[in-house]
């Protein structure tokens, strides 16, 4: 009973694609955790390009690498023809495969057949272990983040990740938590939290960020939002699992309506704060916001400070584009936090 | 895509077990659905009646049976080895074999194989269909209504099916909608909803109660509670997906913390009103409570009619215990309300 776990060091195999659209999961790979990843594999010349060094999977095997993720998405959603022989290649030289595709690895006779044989792993990060607990709502020690959103799709993965970054670097003790399959190929371990069987989700949740240190931060990647007609409940069961302390805000600005569900408009950042503390207080009274991460990029370049600040006022929060103003902001008031924390802690113990 | 569905008449089948503990998906359906049930079928002298006539197998058959409804508990939750014969009996004579086991009917080879010959179907309520769908969030015509708890186990499901019974009585046109494997044996139809994947929980509830008659009732099934740090996002998408009308709370006087959580406190019954109004407006603003159903066995007789009529005072609704009073305050209710609907609808005609 556990989450799903990559072995690393990375082989980034990146199929035929040609353009970086296709090949998020391998660019996010190597954006977030340069340091887990050994070489990339294409099989096509003009192919992508992460800017990692090009190896067979010979070269993978020969330098240490322990895995080959699939970074790129498929036509169909299965394993390619073209791919076949690179991914039974690797299998047998003894890496895991690693995949995030609609079909599971094993489903290939050649692959399945080659991992047994290898005693490798398929390792299929859409689909959640087996045995998953239902949520006790038990308080965990350390400290815990939530990113949030109006919508879908509004950067609640980004933000995280740009947290964890910009706290490591503020010499804070963070760690992203993934409860998506891109996340959890980043994080090289995590949840698929939306494919698990309903009555798991809090329970799952509540594996993704167990007992810590009292001044560590777990930072969950966010999923949906608690007003989406179609994923609130996925929204509702990782709001009470993870019990965060502080969420942040995700949006992004000048969308109107939840996007594909046209009859819904979007709501307002304000709603969606109240609604995480209403649902979030059942399993954590103290949960409160912290910031806002907005993604500005559909605004002309003069409209962005002016709203951001507009922002400010209103919600009387750290309000910022990732992209622009970096984490500064958010990330110095959960230091401020964390100092605080500590003293109670540390006055409880005298 | 869409709903379990069981084909009547039913031959209920009751195993080896004496106590009517282990019987009650059996007494459930004998109760609520007899019109259904041609028979019962009990392995030992002794066994639990039903009070239907007792038939074997043969008989069934010959009596027009279409399906052999495993109505009890099982030690384990697989087919017991002093079932099999039966089943497969049944199965080779042409019935379909219904029930809520922990692991699938065709996992049994002789069943499985009995069941191909004849063409016959292994029907396992507790197994969603493949392929529901995201929820929409879109309006459906009809009427509807949603049993809300304050916890688990507190009779969402038997006032969801009494005030099914009182509304026909009163001439309604009322369907009670099963989203519990229990639920689905007596309705014949629905979704055990707490075993669908995470992303498709709103959409299971749309297909629960499809478009109907605009003065039709469907009368929904509640599941869990918006408080319970275990199940809230069960009780969130099926809330969402709902969109119910009107909804009835169910509760257990006495009950002060949440069954098999004991850090957690009962919430209030007027906090699940406010919760499900907050929650059942994003995706149907008129939501609204009708009345409040108490399972007051719990206190001394003298004190039950004092306990509802203190409720009633302080909610303003019908506060009703189904075994003592019936459903008929909360009937009258939702029959004003489809009175005026109808005269609306009129209105709107003209």
């Amino acid at each position: 009973m556990n989450v799903i776990e990559l072995t690393p060091p990375y082989l980034i195999f990146l199929g035929d694609v040609t353009t970086m659209t296709y090949a998020k999961t391998g660019a996010g790979l190597a954006q977030w955790r340069p340091e887990l990843c050994a070489g990339q594999l294409s099989l096509v010349t003009g192919g992508v390009d992460l800017g990692l060094p090009a190896m067979t999977v010979a070269e993978a095997k020969a330098q240490g690498v322990r895995s080959l993720v699939v970074g790129t998405a498929s036509v169909g959603g299965g394993i390619q023809p073209s791919w076949e022989s690179t991914l039974v290649e690797a299998a047998e030289a003894g890496l895991d495969i690693v995949a995030g595709l609609h079909v599971r690895l094993a489903s290939n006779a050649r692959l399945a057949t080659a991992a047994k044989a290898s005693g490798v792993r398929l390792v299929d990060v859409r689909i959640p272990p087996a045995d998953l607990p239902v949520g006790t709502g038990k308080k965990r020690s350390g400290m815990r983040l939530l990113t949030m959103g109006t919508d879908c799709a509004v950067g609640k993965k980004y933000t995280a990740l740009a947290l964890e970054a910009a706290m490591r670097d503020a010499g804070m003790a963070a760690s992203f938590r993934a409860s998506g399959q891109t996340g959890v190929m980043i994080a090289g371990e995590g949840l698929p939290i939306d494919a698990v069987v309903a009555d798991f989700i809090s329970g799952a949740a509540e594996l993704l960020s167990p007992d810590n240190a009292p001044d560590h931060w777990d930072i969950i990647e966010g999923q949906g939002a608690l007003t989406h007609p179609g994923y609130a409940a996925v929204t509702t069961g990782l709001l009470l699992g993870s019990q965060p302390d502080a969420f942040v805000v995700c949006h992004e600005a000048g969308r109107s309506q939840v996007s594909g569900w046209e009859d819904y408009p979007l709501p307002s950042i304000d709603e969606i704060i109240q609604r995480t503390v209403a649902v979030g207080s059942i399993t954590n009274p103290g949960i409160h916001c912290v910031g806002v991460s907005v993604n500005t990029s559909t605004l002309a370049p003069d409209e962005r400070r002016p709203y951001l600040e507009q922002l400010e006022r209103e919600l009387g929060l750290p309000c910022v584009d990732p992209l622009i103003d970096g984490m500064a902001a958010i990330v110095e008031r959960l230091r401020l936090e964390t100092n605080s924390a500590s003293a109670r802690e540390a006055g409880a113990a005298l």
